[in-house]
């Protein structure tokens, strides 16, 4: 057996790795940390779980030696930690946003404040394992996407790779579940307010501009991101619709091979376009507890638009399933393990 | 007094002219007509109205003359009859996308069937009192607009009015709530079906793209405009997320005399842009009821983008309210009567 | 003209006072206090009310001289500050709950605390129109009723004055929104958790049980009612399942008779039960915005149980308007002054 | 490998009955049938299952034979058709209401229309494994509870068994989601009219009455059972909140006990009553997708009232989840097996 620990487990994204590591055949959890619980019950935190994991949270400087160590802090909080972390464990999965980019400039570009362990950057594999598959196979330190990234990445990137359509000016009209904002209650998140809203959160700025354009780069050329993310009545899941411009006049078909061709073998991506039933393209409500990433895409008559859609679990493909799947691949275990429940149908 | 009937009054916009005109103090409604409903009660069909508004629904073929006929009829069902409503009111207002295009052959480019009754369309003026009041004023016929065209029309009007961004390719990403699909049962409009999703309806192919497209036309040149529409959990509201790209490297501070200049003088245009509290961009959460067009933009730093934010509620200002709006114009009343609704917070 | 100011109007129930107020045509709003935000702007904390209303929030101890002041304080806060009120305003509406019951002590059973200003209590009528409209037309101070306690009262009232069902073990299932917990963010309102929720946060020991069975008190009879309040989805509205038993084997034509006795005048209790249509029993979701309480009930026939439905909006019925309703029969006004919303449908 | 069928495999049923299958060792799904959908893909219908399970539905005619046959008709569907089934496959799980009821004429009363095959009744065992484990584990041919009827009598039956509460008036307030009036739209489950409802739907008269008195009856003593159903804005749960009266003063840690020594050993009821945390009963929102049953209480210090508060997943451990707990007892496989999905949080 594996030993795993997990440093930040009190948040959502702690809560989904130590749900899904519940059925993992060859991992034992070890401990998970909380500032704010430590010494509290897992269970009263993550009530789903209630009996079935850990008893009680650890301290963050009580985190003994184990075979990987999952990250779930808030950004900007691995960075200085990450040495302290490198004695913990030999693996490190970092669900943060602190080693996505590549450069501590972009880093503080976007983030709005200095790297502190810019030299380390390096050391971490961006963990997208459809494009990535065979780097984290070997890696020791690899970083999650953030989840508005992993469902655009997986969206564009056969486009992008095929050249298909135009770079400049992919518009990424983003729609959010209420959970990618974290477990911390805010005047933002208090349920009469936020209950029913349809809010303009971020139209333009959205961090994960930045590593979007950093993995969709192709032979040194930078595509052209543009994101606005709303909120929306739903507690998990994302859905962009990404509004793209083909070069060339493809037809429907010709776009299906280019996804199938990079997708065909993939576990956890799925091409959903169909003429009947009411799931026509991908819905994040049939995706809730799921690792998958569904993509459809539509070609406009009007024009040369592709729109292009994709829907995730912002707290499972969008993050912890994602990971679960990396360390998979990271300890040469099927790839799949412990990622298959299929989701519900009504929900 | 001046008598109204309504030539469909058991749908929802049917509804909801009946609710605004009760507190109308110069209209009398005189009848309401339903096909499923005809002898039944009002209030069976609109709650919210029971003891209060007319006591049974009427036949159509049982219209009596009035001064001023409201027709909230499903779309290709009042071409036929128009004629026949000629001669029960010197003064229509049809809500149903028959009229609203100046070409037959448009009409069925996006409709799908052959328009009966063509000679008919340029009697109509196109409802929009923000760019059309003193039409309005002298008009017998009008044509209300699609809820989804309404916002989005005066939206960027004042952008292209005044030149300012690109006609190609305005994106025009909607999210749209159930009742902007009527109020009879489908399996899509199923509870536990339509609850919660996330559903791209419509990625491409809106029929509103024509009406819009017209109504921005200006000196004859017509603007593309590509629209994808995504069902949200939501039962009253629109919000537009339209994504357009700046000629020239105008301020914000610019864009907003552009839209002051436009809507200063407005009774129900809010231009809504603030740096602090919950509800920075306009909502349709909180327009529930009410018939404002909350407008809203952000320039985008990372590119030439402006987004712009539009929102209403599709039953008010998005159908019944704005046709209040222009009966008000159309009779020489004070154009707010009944419409002073502020709307609710938190809802 | 009327001055009137609020002191606490940043909350949810401030918020509707300053709401319905604006239509009102014999009423001018001088103040409304708020510790969190005073000197910001009303319409931030309010947005539906931007541009319409009072420019800022003003400090507690700025209030000035007006002719009746309102205080939607937090529970426990307006007691020691009244002696202060009174030399604000000759006439005071407290909608907290710190002089709803005739005994200090009744009160710190139910508090907690010790009451600070026991002296005073009996100045204040319990501000319920359909039972003490007289009173409250004659009143100098009075205290609205806690929301639940409205719609539970005026459920059960012609059943108790008529003597019909067994006074012991009433029993009230309340489902209750969001926004009857207020307007401050706690960990309970996060949306990710109180989303889609259906929580039994109060199974016994409901606060209002004390106002209710102190009203319900006939001949010096109290009656046990028994509480059990359940948080559902839904931002505002109460509805109460009443489980009652019947002395004696009544129709419910004779039920029906009961209410139409008490409440066949009343402008703002309906009584609601149909054979057809959707909406067949009280509903809140229609009443949304609305002064109205609806009651309806449904007779077992597997037992002697009568079912008493009974459904409000918190902040109007509940709150607000209940409180607006008073003023006008305070101030001598046409009792439905400004609370003529009929509600919106769909919503 | 056994060989299993589903006769109704279109409705919500039986798309559990095929997705909590998915995961089963030791179960063969050969045939799925529909009326509406033969001969279409099983993935349009319940698209969480597109490419996992069968690729089309079958006419209920060609059903071949099977080792055991779930029937997941329409309630009044299977009683005639139950002759057939025998002669498909020597095992039964019927999860309709036709077979219920001990006795034909109890049905009618209930149900409305004549028992087409009383003689059949009494071969059926009622399938609730935590009151007829040893029952279920020998028969050929079971009927699943009622979804109401489960939460209920599970919640109850320690209570009655022990002799702690009064028999006579317990009272049932339940609160329905939308998914347990299955998956046909009608009227009232179109969205706009169902979503954010608190819809009296059944304040008497609840079918499941009979059964929950049936299976409570103690010695000959049926006790009588009153439930008010609720529909919320909920797709999957059930919460019921039920009011009994206790005989003598027992403390809260005797009810405890009580609750403990009937379910200690169960591996799906589990009794939620916390001091701390947000979710300190039972809650269906974190059962969604799981087979738990949780049971809370809480004893009135205001009367003798003890409430308590059960929560299932209507379709899990209310329908199909539970139908595969009594497959995997009557095929002498492990009673958990493809049952154990945690449930997800938040969600």
């Amino acid at each position: 057996m594996v030993t795993i620990s997990i440093a930040g487990g009190s948040g959502y994204t702690g809560g989904e790795l130590l749900r899904i590591l519940l059925d993992h055949p060859k991992i034992n959890i070890k401990q998970a940390t909380s500032q704010r619980f430590a010494g509290q019950p897992v269970g009263m935190v993550h009530p789903n779980l209630r009996g079935q994991t850990l008893p009680l949270f650890s301290k963050i400087d009580e985190l003994e030696s184990c075979d990987l160590l999952f990250i779930a802090l808030p950004n900007g909080k691995s960075m200085a930690l990450m040495p302290r972390f490198f004695e913990v464990a030999p693996r490190i999965i970092d669900l943060g946003a602190d080693f996505r980019l590549n450069s501590a400039e972009v880093w503080q570009q976007w983030y709005g404040n200095q790297h502190q362990t810019p030299e380390l950057i390096k050391q971490f594999i961006y963990a997208l394992p459809e494009l990535r598959r065979e780097e984290i196979k070997k890696a020791k330190h690899i970083t999650g996407p953030g989840c508005e990234a992993i469902v655009s990445i997986l969206s564009l990137w056969p486009l992008i790779k095929h050249g298909v359509i135009e770079k400049e000016n992919i518009i990424i009209d983003a729609k959010m579940g209420s959970s990618q904002a974290g477990s911390k209650a805010t005047p933002a998140s208090h349920h009469p307010e936020r209950a029913g809203t349809v809010r303009s959160y971020l139209p333009t700025g959205h961090r994960h501009t930045a590593e979007i354009e950093q993995e969709l780069t192709v032979n040194g050329k930078r595509p052209r991101v543009l994101i606005s993310a709303t909120a929306i009545e739903m507690v998990r899941g994302v859905l962009v619709t990404i509004h793209t411009f083909l070069k060339n006049d493809l037809s429907e078909k010709d776009i299906w091979k280019i996804y199938r061709e990079e997708y065909g073998d993939e576990p956890f991506v799925r091409i959903i376009k169909r003429r009947q039933g009411l799931y026509r393209y991908p819905e994040p409500k049939i995706l809730e507890g799921t690792n998958f990433c569904d993509i459809g895409f539509k070609k406009d008559r009007h024009s040369n638009r592709l729109v292009v859609i994709g829907a995730i679990d912002n707290l499972v493909k969008g993050t912890a399933g994602n990971a679960v799947q990396c360390l998979n691949l990271m300890l040469g275990f099927e790839e799949t393990l412990s990622l298959k429940f299929p989701g519900l149908h009504p929900v």
